[in-house]
Order: C-alpha cells, then structure tokens, then sequence
C-alpha cells in the first residue's frame, strides 16, 4: 500500500469480500483507507462503507465529497442507505440527497428517514418482491424477474391488493411446484405474520424469533405493504439488547467499546463510579453511628467488606435472573411465589455460609457468641439482599423503566449500604454495645 | 379444558400457530398437556415439541411411549430430531430410532447424533436442496422441486460435483432470471462460504454474521456437502453466547433461568458466594494484620467498604469492555497502548473521585491529612483494579480460558482483597502507624 502500486491492489481486492475489506480498511490510517476507496467501483466501496463500525465509517465520509458520497448511497439498499444518511452532519443530509442520481431510491430513502431508528421503520428495507393476487403464475414470474434485479436476495414474495394492502405471501417452493397458468388466489399463504411500522425493534425481534422468520413484512396502518425486515438486520438486535444489559449491569452507561477514546470511556464509566462513592461515602456513617462497637468488637468492622462484598453478589446474581427472564418474557406466576422462591434460595446459601463462617470462627478461636452473630446477621442481609435484587427490576419492569438499569451498581451500592446497617443493627441486638 | 370438549379445542388450536400453542403448553399441567398433545396430529405436535423449552419438553417426553416419541420425530427436520433424541435417557435413545418409520430419516438422525452439540455438525441440518454442475438449468428446476418437497424452507441451493465436493451455489434470482437450457456451470457462484463440520458453533456465528448469510453449507473433511446451517439456529447461539458472558460476570456458574428449581438456582449460585466468602474472610485477616491503625486512625475502617466497592466497580467495568471486545473481536493494538489508556481513563476517574472526597472530607471537616491519604490510595487503588480487571481476561483469552469467568465475582474478590490490603498498605506509608 505505501508504494502505491494501484493495479496490483485493485487486483488483489477485486476478489476479497466487502466485509473483509471493510476489516482491512478499519485498521489502516484514515488517509490510506480513503485512498482505497476512491480507488475502487463503487458498487463495490458502498458494501463497504456500509459494513464499516460507526467511528470509521465517520472519519471516511468526513474525506469524501457529499457527491462521492451520494455516488456510494446509489448503490446501497434502502435500509443501509438510510442509516447512514442518518449519521452525517445536518446540513450536509439533503446536499446529499439532493445528488443522489435515482430519483425513485432518493424518495424511497427520504420515506425511511422518516421512522425512528428503534422502530420497524426505522430497520426495514423498502427492497422486496411483490405480487397483485389478481395475477396468475405466469405473469408473477414475469413481474418477479424484473423486480428480483433490484433486490439482492428474495426472502419472500408479498402478495397484495390493488390498494397495495399485505394479503399473503407466496413460497418460493411453491411457486416451483405449481403449475404456471394456476391464478395465485389458489396458491398464496394467507396467514402471514406483519408487524406495524411504529412497533420497537425489540418487539419485531421477539416476533420474528418465536415463529423462526426470515423476514418479515412492514405494514402501515392501513395495513399498506411498505416495507420488509430481514433476519440479519434482526441479529444486530438481539446481540445489542443482551450485550446492552450486561453493559449495564457492569455499570457502564454508554455503549462503549474498546477501543473508543479514552474520554468515551470514562463518560460512560464514571457516573456510576461516582454513584459507587456516595454509597460508600454513605456507609462511613452508617460505621460512624456504630463505632461504640469499636471497644469490645473491633472484629465487626473487619467483617463489613465480607458483608458488603456478599449483599453485592446475591443481589447482582438475583437481579441478573429475573432481567434476563424480563427480557426473554418468562417471568411468571405470582408475585407471592417468586418471593417464596427467593427466600428458599437465600435460605439455603445463607445457612450453607453462615455455618462457614462459624467453622471459621471455631478454627481461629473466635468467640462462639461473635461468629453466631456474624453469620446469623449475614443470613439477614443475604435474604435481603436477594429480595431487592428480585423485586427492585420486576417493579421498574412493571412502570416501564427498563429493569436494566438496577443491575449492577445501583444493585451494589444499595445492598451495601442497606447490608451493612443491617449488619451493625443486628449485631447490636445481639451483643449489646 | 377441563371438560374437554374435544372438537371444541382441536377446532381453536388448528388454527393457531405452533409456537403459540407451546407457549400455551408450557403454562398448563404436564397432564392437560399431554392430553393435548395426544389428541393433536403427529404433523402439527412435532414441531410443538420442537418449540418447548428443554425442561418442559422432557415432562411431555416422560409421559409418551417410545412409539409416540418416533411418531412425533419422523415428522421433524433432522436438527431439531437429533436435537431431541439427545435429549432422551441413554437407554431410550436406541428404543426411539428404531422405531422411526422413515429408514432414510433415521439414518440421517443417527449420522447427527455423531457430532457434538457445540460444533457445525450438531447444529446442521440434513434437509437441503442440491444440484449437480452437470446438470442444466431445466433438469435442475425438476429434481428441485423433488427435494424441495422434503425441505421446509429452501434457503440457498447448493451445487456439488459428482463425488458430492461442494462446488458453488445457485441462487433462486438467476434461476428466475435464466434460460432454461443454460448449463449450471454456466450460472452457478463459484465462490461459496463454507463452514467444516467440526468448526466450533461462535465461528460459524462469527462467519454468518460478518458475511451476513442466511444459510452456509457444512463440508467434511473432503469437502463433501454433508448439512447445512441457517441463520434460525445461529440466532439462538448469539444470543446464548451474549447471555452466558452476563451471566457468569453475574456470577451465576449455569445457564439457568428464573424458572428453574430452586435446587438448581442455589446450585449455579452457591459456588460464586462461597468464593466470595472466603475473600471476604481474607480481608478480615489483612484488616487483622492493620488493627494498630484502631488507635489514631479508626475512620480507615470506615472507609473500606468504600475503597472495595470502588475496586470492584472499576475491576467489573474494565473486564466487561475487554471481555466483550474479545466476544466481537475488535481488541487489537499493543498490549502496551491498551496499558497506557487503561491507565489514563483510572487516572482520570480516580483524580475525580479522589477531589470528590476531599471535598467531603473538608465539609465533614475530617484531618485533611487523612482525607488526603484516603484519596491518594483510593487512586491507587483504581489503577490497580482497572488493571487487573483488563489483563486477567486478556491473559485468559491468549491461554485458550473463555475470558468470560474472569468478570464478576472472581474479579470483585480479588479486587477487594487487593485493594483494601493496598489501601492500608499506603495509608501506613504516608500517615505511619
């Protein structure tokens, strides 16, 4: 690349798939990559470009013309077209819709850009075969060749009404096995799964992975057909909605990646790291109003990080069950079950530790009295713990606050402070100081 | 049901897809469900069974004859067959198979049964369309529409040689678009990905999402076409894949579910807890080992639940980044670079933090002495933790160990213990005690 040899690099690219191009791309320099790209076709660069994490495909669009970049939307379908369209800078949108040569793809685009980016609308692509049930076979083939050369891959053929409204769909199997002259009323699958193009992402996920769809028709509210959402723009989803909940259980804001900058990082990082400082800043009274412990029983004090540390883990693993069940939709029963549930479970690992913790305090000559104490107040905080953990998610679930955002720190730092109050306070009962 | 009125209920499930009705399966009694199950059709049942969540499934499966359970498998594709016959106990895996009516099928299942679950064999399919490049276009349309009838999607036809050695595929679109007379080898894409049947189940996930494919043929060793994968079963691996990294930072040893038994909960939770019962104990003997400081210095004690919730926020934040940037594999650069901006981004956050109680310590009018000390070392802290937290799961990763069970509990522990032993390491140096 640094000699510059053009023909021998288009030569060598010319055979590679876009995606690994695109992975090529994003390690050279900003200035390399540019000069690749406009060495190249491009109904080949526009793959690309779409192919292309966010970050680079920015610095790459900031290095092209609103014309180039117009030239590369042209050969782009709607869906990705759109996307990126909806990353550049405001006034530069319409300049480069305005270039864009297909006048029939700009008004496609215009419509897509329309939808909210976590909406059905928002994903479809206006891509796709459709069919009048009026027609027969024949004329269907006819139609569907000279629709199949716009789309890149046929997922399913769209039957409609005159009006344009979804009726079914026709199987590309069928179609194999009918006779040409048949009337496609008498072929065509009349229950087909749509969804509504203001429904969430989320929601189409769910639809399209319970029935095992590989794509799936965009109504209007007319019940219009004005779009289709394929499966692999459906992974993206899915893998951002798990990857986002673990993000947020491990206290991170943003979604952020490795290798963002450093001040991407710690924005996304710190707000909770500060959250994280005023539970434990919290916690230095709580010991505070506690310290008359400090004559007979130091030793309480040296068992708080036990105490917190545990509180933390029960919730944050309490909490982790019912968000994943949330999200996959299988938390059921009654209230009063998963509570009874959850006692048993904190139940038994309290005791199993507890008596730990008590052969721990009889292997090191603790006083029984003290070790009794530690563990039964540990028993406490542990069912404590695991409640709020449970129900903290399943009530923001129930006011439509996403459950995520209870995992981790918040989970954390809540069950420290509660955990080691409760700690203290029972431990006093007990002793008495 | 519970009169059950036959006609009535066959009437108002006919009608329903079979996702639904699993669904609606796995909320009644193992009893009305098999009553159900019974008085439905093999055809429709099947892919009901197919649908169940696996504990639900092996209630049903109990309750039917080895001869029903054939019945219901001669009606499933291989995958999902092989999938349930491995499910089965030991002895009745045989019982089943030889009960199956279709010979072909059986064979077919047994050959899946061969692989193991986490690799392209356990998860491919036998039912595909195929093609010899001898053939043209017309041949190839009939001997199609033959397989197609065996085959519940046609996702991609695949063409191979007369040994069987996959050759390239065929798509639907040109054979739409084509002569009838054309010769395949004329038509056909040479270049087709392909995945070997003893690849592991992420790098086929990894291939199919990169590439963006619907379906990849799964070859042998001498790259004979044996099955083939669709994106269906590649969802639920990614989904799998971005749940399990969340649940073990959450510290949850099985993939378990919310209605899982309690017996099972405890036992996925149980493990993580006593590990972090005996860090928690480690950091009572270290506190142990500081106990001079309770003369002038108690408050340290106060603040080390503070200085361990701190260090393991900043140790679960940095593993999560690392480890989902080696899910996705996007962490590239030198190990060094990734040194610097660790230390950076825990720099900065522990600059914030450290004036932040400072700043507390002054309205609390503390010994600024001291508020000084807690800060420097919670600062120390934070680069160590954040450290830690990014290189355990790297060093894992390079040593073959899934980075995953570096997150969570394991990175909390060690963070905490750590911590809080530097905490009073450095607090000693600069206040002497």
């Amino acid at each position: 690349i640094i000699d510059k040899h053009d023909n021998t690099l288009l030569k060598s690219l010319e055979d590679v798939h876009y995606a690994d191009v695109a992975e090529l791309i994003e390690e050279l320099s900003t200035e390399d990559s540019l000069y690749i790209i406009k060495l190249l076709d491009s109904d080949f660069t526009s793959d690309v470009i779409a192919e292309l994490d966010e970050d680079d495909r920015e610095k790459i669009l900031k290095g092209l013309s609103s014309k180039e970049i117009a030239e590369e939307i042209d050969e782009l379908d709607t869906d990705d077209a759109a996307d990126i369209i909806n990353e550049l800078p405001e006034e530069q949108k319409e300049e480069v819709i305005s270039q864009l040569e297909d006048v029939e793809h700009a008004k496609e685009i215009v419509e897509l850009l329309r939808y909210d980016e976590d909406t059905a609308g928002g994903l479809m692509a206006k891509e796709l075969v459709k069919v009048n049930e009026n027609w027969n076979v024949l004329t269907c083939v006819k139609e569907m060749r000279a629709q199949a050369e716009e789309v890149t891959r046929v997922h399913s053929i769209y039957v409609v009404d005159d009006s344009d409204v979804l009726k079914g769909r026709l199987s590309l199997k069928d179609l194999l096995t009918t006779s040409t002259r048949s009337p496609i009323t008498d072929v065509f699958i009349k229950n087909v799964d749509s969804v509504n193009v203001h429904d969430k992402t989320d929601e189409v996920a769910r639809i399209m992975q319970k029935y095992d769809l590989e794509a799936i028709p965009v109504v209007d509210e007319l019940g219009r057909l004005v779009g289709r959402i394929t499966i692999d723009d459906i992974v993206d989803v899915i893998k951002e909605e798990a990857e986002k909940d673990y993000q947020m259980a491990a206290g991170l804001v943003d979604d952020v990646e490795a290798d963002d900058s450093i001040i991407e990082l710690t924005k996304a990082r710190l707000p909770w790291l500060v959250l994280g400082l005023f539970g434990g800043l919290g916690s230095v009274f709580i010991m505070e109003g506690f310290d008359a412990a400090l004559g007979n029983y130091k030793e309480l004090f040296f068992f708080t990080p036990l105490i917190a540390a545990m509180a933390g883990n029960v919730g944050v693993q309490s909490s982790a069950i019912i968000v994943q069940g949330l999200a996959n939709d299988i938390i059921k029963g009654s209230l009063f079950k998963r509570l009874i549930k959850e006692v048993s479970i904190s139940l038994i690992s309290g005791v199993v530790l507890g008596l730990l913790i008590i052969i721990f305090g009889l292997v090191t000559s603790m006083d029984f009295k003290f070790s009794f104490t530690v563990a039964i107040s540990m028993l406490c905080v542990i069912i404590i713990a695991s409640l709020i953990g449970t129900f903290v998610p399943i009530i923001l679930d129930k006011r439509g606050i996403d459950p995520a955002i209870a995992t981790g720190p918040f989970i954390t730092t809540s069950n420290d402070i509660f955990g080691i109050f409760l700690f203290f306070y029972i431990a006093k009962s007990i002793l008495g100081f």
